[in-house]
């Protein structure tokens, strides 16, 4: 079981012992020079080595002759092609000069490298999502499916109005750089090297700080487990859950559609629970006998209501008394405009509270990081569940981020996307107050998005394939409710000009009077 | 639902509706100036007002007052303080100038952040893991639970002969940092956003010119799914498999203890088939009545032997006449010294082969970064499994790693460590053979391990305790095995200089000489 073993993974594979169609020639030609289509009387005169070279050469770059196939003996293809044994000699020099294919002695002539000219194989057959061309014409009708998100994100669209994505333009792209310059200087190798599942000490305690310092939620860095983001936090949490016999897990309604597919897809039941002005009816919430509730409460997606004190207060009864669990997605908390900052629910009952937030709304989705603070009972089965997801998040991008928040870069950058955040959204309700006269405006004092209500009398999927027709990028209402209710749309104004935003509500009003009736 | 609902969420949150441990005082200090142990006694002459907003400074920063909660009314504590009411007017004043509290009106006075100088709180009760000072006594012995590699990971040791790590001190730091920069440049912001869960189509073109190129795979990009390495692969192979009814999966014996642990997490049954000197054994494949087997065909761990021919015939008969599906963990196969390349297997038989690769033995473990290659059946299942694990892997690492491939920046820096590899592996094979006459060595024609095997006669645990004791870190052959056999090591030498590998296994015969009987 020493070096001897080489050579032995290349001997031939004959053809035709399984389904022609599907094995390919892979480790030699044998004695086929017919299946590389070799004529020697298509050689120019006098540069029969050239050309075979050049045969060859093909046959590698197109897969006829893979990495690793063997050539055949200099001897049986100069008699097969009725050539001087020179002239394939001479070839298989050419390409052995050309690194395409190694000698091995009495080994053979083996292939190691093709052309990076190769030509790219076909498309397969059955593409795993539409094609952004198939998307705008009745995008948002019918029941969404678990590709919906992917299919509307490649549907182009001039002016995106899309929810939940903050602006993006503003990235520091220069001080990650330098930042992930300075982690890379100083980086011992080892840390290059597998990781902590629970993700890298700085980031885990950059993100207890930040809790403390933003999110009044008190946690020691051994708590926090850094993930991909919020979205492989419910993941994990549905994993973890369902193993603990947990299969039911409530949800707001109106809530948003990509958790409920989230939960539903890890095989967890979602039983809706209404929001009203207030924020989550608690009482309902008992009422569906469900262990577990998620739950965005420092401003609900998509309503954007803030749970009020005494429904805080019944929720914690209802945890605190009752055993029930609420995972706290703090999707977009840190953005707030016209109201003092809503502590955690996390703060008040940690030991019935899994709470994850995520950089997706702070500085960009791309990211893909987020935290987790798990109940204490829960917290090794999360560990290992996200073990078992990734082995850990990429370990650059955690230094550079705890970097970032540790220096009070991120901060700062949070001031600045708030301010321009802010000008945004003002000028999104004044258009809305001038174009769509008959449109509610709800929860727009946080957050990134806005919801309209307008009084029923269409299907809100029409309006949003209207507005796409027209190049502008929104979220049906109904998407994101389960019982019946008044159309609306869901709008981000995070991404876009004032002017772009003005434009984009002008095109909607007139995709309205196309659906109204 | 719109502005009006701010304020209610800071109502006060009174303490004793729950179990009193629980609940922190999270939204007011109510009458409570006594939890906040205010005596106006302790004030230096004069300085009431000083003496208050440093207590209130005290009692944010250590989550007595967390952000959110609200301050009592001036008139309130005034009373309660028997102080003027001037006296805590001044105070909070002081504190909204310090940026902690914010006068909201009638509305109150609200913490809005807690000073950075807050104390940390305690650690939590229940570690997740064993901490780094238990680590090293009797670690090996006994049954492999799942946080062992996390455990050995944390175990500290001088020499680190572990398996299945490229040489890190040679990653291209400064090629990663240009390229990082030169992708921020020229990136248009709304690739910062939400992306392809299948990966950026520029990586997904750069793995696919790569399997062409080195390992005789050729696949068109939109079959390529970039995940977080081969642990995710594995997990959402699993995933898919037994939503398709497959709950059994063989593996090789020997076969990689963590490949076997992460098929188990996801509820995959693992029979055991063996491993002999041509590979692993089909006929035993075939026995196991098993519907799938994971495969590292081109240098099996950890014995390092290479699938020949006529077992890829015999395989290739099991997976394509009678419906086998093979999962081709191709996890070091860019690595090889003494021996032309294996093509993949995958490269035969695309309709019956899971394929996965990363960049985790090529450039660094901690990118997190591989590629699958799924057969056309499972695609779509296998999109909608790495949706939902994470929406996609981050999006910078992605388009940076995809220029190092196709500018060969990659290819450059495989063929750098390739040689310095080779002299490490040389200078353990000598070594081996001076300090370990009765050691066998298997395996060592590719990778970036080693296996060595003893007459029997002792635990290969006791071994590698014995090794970590002396500062070694190895791997026990006895982890990877199911059946019983000889007692060995399996050593990694990319990490280390040919003097430390000298002295390593030095000392590792030392460790022998204390185990032997």
């Amino acid at each position: 079981m020493n070096g001897e073993d080489r050579g032995q993974a290349n001997r031939t594979v004959s053809k035709g012992t399984v389904d022609d169609r599907a094995v390919r020639p892979a480790a030699s030609i044998g004695a086929g020079s017919d299946l590389l289509q070799l004529d020697p009387h298509d050689a120019a005169t006098g540069g029969l080595s050239g050309w075979l070279a050049g045969r060859l050469r093909r046959a590698i770059a197109d897969g006829r002759l893979p990495v690793g196939s063997r050539l055949p003996p200099t001897r049986l293809l100069a008699a097969e092609l009725r050539v001087s044994r020179g002239v394939v000699t001479e070839a298989y020099r050419r390409l052995t000069e050309d690194g395409h294919v190694v000698g091995r002695g009495r080994g053979g002539t083996t292939v190691v490298a093709a052309p990076v000219t190769a030509a790219a194989p076909a498309a397969p057959d059955t593409p795993a999502m539409p094609a952004a061309s198939d998307a705008s014409a009745g995008l948002f009708s019918g029941t969404p499916g678990t590709g919906i998100f992917d299919a509307v994100r490649a549907a182009g669209a001039r002016i995106d109005l899309s929810p939940g994505v903050p602006e993006l333009a503003a990235f520091p792209r220069g001080a990650w750089v330098r930042t992930e310059r300075a982690v890379l200087a100083e980086l011992p190798a080892s840390a290059l090297g597998y990781a902590d599942p629970r993700g890298t000490p700085e980031l885990r305690r950059a993100a207890a700080d930040w809790l403390a310092r933003n999110r009044g939620v008190r946690a020691h860095p051994d708590e926090v487990i850094v993930v991909a983001g919020t979205a492989q936090a419910l993941g994990l949490a549905a994993q973890v859950l369902r193993a603990d016999g947990i299969a039911r897990v409530a949800v707001e309604d109106p809530g948003a559609l990509g958790s409920r597919q989230h939960l539903e897809h890890w095989g967890i039941d979602t039983p809706p629970v209404p929001v009203d002005f207030r924020g989550v009816r608690v009482d309902a919430l008992r009422a569906t006998g469900a262990p577990a509730v998620l739950l965005t409460p420092a401003h609900q997606f998509p309503t954007g209501v803030v749970l009020d004190g005494a429904r805080r207060r019944e929720l914690m009864r209802w945890a605190g008394g009752d055993g029930g669990l609420v995972v706290e997605d703090d999707y977009d908390a840190e953005h707030r405009y016209d109201r003092p900052p809503v502590p955690a629910l996390r703060s008040m009952l940690p030991e019935r509270v899994l709470y994850a937030g995520s950089v997706s709304k702070l500085l960009a989705p791309a990211l893909r990081t987020g935290w987790v603070l798990a109940p204490p009972a829960l917290r090794d089965a999360l560990v290992d569940a996200k073990r078992f997801a990734d082995l850990g998040n990429p370990v650059l991008p955690q230094l550079v981020l705890a970097r970032l928040m540790e220096s009070g870069e991120l901060e700062r950058h949070l001031r600045l996307i708030r301010g321009r955040h802010r000008r945004r959204r003002d000028a999104m309700i004044a258009a809305i107050g001038a174009r769509l006269p008959g449109a509610e405006v709800h929860g727009a004092a946080a957050g990134l998005h806005l919801m309209i209500t307008f009084d029923a009398g269409f299907a809100d999927a029409d309006l949003a394939d209207a507005a796409l027709a027209r190049g502008v990028k929104t979220q049906p209402l109904s998407w994101h409710r389960r019982r019946p209710g008044p159309p609306g749309l869901v709008l981000g104004y995070a991404l876009n000009t004032p002017a772009l935003i003005v434009e984009g509500i002008a095109l909607i009003a007139e995709a309205l009077a196309t659906v109204r009736r």
